[in-house]
């Protein structure tokens, strides 16, 4: 099992370091939080300072997970050693993969987006279990080293989720849709619903208490993650847009909303079955050529990784 | 204790009539449905057809209570006798008292609607504590009779929810903003989401399980429920168009959400108080020339009453 140098011990970064540590690899943290790194060595995890955990990843050949908020990755990955194994957890892919072409050009870079955690930080936060029966995205475009994609597959299945491969480009747009927007729909209803005073908010019941949830979450880290995801959040919003503004103008004009609500109920329909479906069982071999081809498939039909051997990976399909 | 007439026994007239007989009162019910009106005889329930279930009120003076879906109401008020104390649960308030003034303008109405389940319907989705600590709106207008809201307040109560008074037009607009609004933006981010194909909806966690939890729901019953609010719906949903929209200009134009995401997490932060706030207890003499303006007082404020003694109702204010 290869070892790991996680840089960054947040919620998520900490909780990979447990993760990885727990799956019996050899794995260390460096961080910039002097509170992050006294509570992970409190905790009997090495944590070195950034250029040695980075020069012992490439003596060992390690994998090196950048795990820092968005803003802060240029400054790690101009110190990231050329040919080092590298990947990450932020939340976009685009932009992380548009820093790592400018300034870290010669690393082995594969992106990953585990897709669990949110509401709280920092190390303390963090869990061994974070990632259990979580999605965690791995980026698979043309081109991708197919050797350092299976090293973050086997980190992901380590840490107990299932990976689901896309090109960065497709998992911005999909996370803005599932993940950004919700954030932003959440805030914007809290609103219209506080903008009818004590009277509404006591009224407030089931659908109101569903629909801000995310609202509760800490407005600095909603901010970073849907500002950081700018062009795809705007397509997401523009189609909601859209479609609220067809709401309006059919309930203005004839009274009815059935176009509306009949299609959320079938979408939801959908989210359903997607959760549930039967799935089929197939196996990708990471050294065939058509690979990235067939992972990227996989994932857009649904599908993800569930298991590893070798370098053949068991994929199941919706 | 005043008796109970209860027309319509699905899910919320079958959970009334429970509620009344739970809590020692002579009760009795009417339903178009053979279904309903089978299963409650079943279970023990008294079940008249609608002519006899209205004489038995007028003879007994008892609270009628108008249990039936909004496009039903008229064809029911048009047999209530004049002079009848009487009451609905439907959720919109304003069309309904436009019914009442139009068709029996000589019964004693009050309105009321207890906010408790949606999903499910039919007798056998009811419960007798449906409404446990639920709020029931009960309506509140100038020359409102005050001898049958006291019964529509002991009724609530009896069914040990918690009574909120206000006036039909001020229920309309806060349910459009904490309750119809909820079910057309879930419907939208359900579609926006599926809209993101298979990919989008096998990364769906948390954020959007919660934000389109309740396009779930059966779409005919969401349906009816915000095409009768037409008017305060459209408010609404304009408020909602305006801030999403300005939530796109700002991330269009400067990368930023902070208005937008910190005006939601200040609101969720307001729901969260109003839920769990410190309350005051107060009284109101309902046989005071001040009662309704104290009543409306109180709602407005996002107090609730909790108790009645009399004439005199005991009231939480947050």
């Amino acid at each position: 099992m290869r070892d790991v140098c996680v840089v960054g011990l947040g919620l998520i970064g900490g909780s990979v370091l447990r993760a990885a540590v727990a799956a019996g690899r050899v794995a260390w943290g460096a961080t910039a939080s002097v509170q992050d790194a006294e509570a992970a060595r409190a905790d009997g995890f090495d944590v070195l300072d950034l250029g040695a955990a980075l020069s012992l990843a490439r003596e060992r050949d390690a994998l090196v997970v950048v795990a820092v908020p968005l803003p802060a990755v240029e400054e790690v990955l101009r110190r990231v050693p050329a040919g080092v194994r590298l990947t990450d957890v932020v939340s976009v892919k685009g932009p992380v993969a548009e820093v790592v072409a400018r300034v870290a050009p010669g690393a082995r870079y594969v992106g990953g987006h585990p897709m669990a955690g949110t509401a709280e930080s920092g190390w303390a936060a963090g869990r061994a279990d974070l990632f259990h029966d979580a999605a965690w995205v791995v980026t698979a475009e043309d081109g991708t080293d197919l050797d350092v994609l299976t090293d973050v597959v086997g980190l992901a299945l380590d840490a107990r989720a299932h990976v689901v491969p896309a090109t960065a480009a497709e998992h911005d747009a999909a996370v803005a849709r599932i993940s950004h927007l919700p954030h932003v729909l959440a805030a914007v209803l809290a609103s219209v619903g506080a903008d009818g005073g004590p009277l509404a908010l006591a009224l407030a019941a089931g659908s109101f208490g569903d629909g801000t949830r995310v609202a509760g979450s800490r407005p600095e880290g909603v901010r970073a993650m849907c500002e950081g995801n700018r062009a795809a959040l705007l397509d997401a919003v523009d189609d909601a847009l859209g479609r609220l503004g067809a709401a309006r103008g059919s309930l203005a004009s004839t009274g009815g909303l059935a176009k509306t609500i009949d299609a959320g109920h079938r979408a939801r329909v959908a989210l359903q079955e997607v959760r549930h479906a039967d799935r089929a069982d197939v196996t990708i071999d990471l050294t065939s050529p058509e690979a990235l081809a067939a992972l990227r498939a996989l994932g857009s039909r649904g599908g993800r990784v569930v298991g590893l051997t070798g370098s053949t990976v068991l994929a199941r399909t919706s």
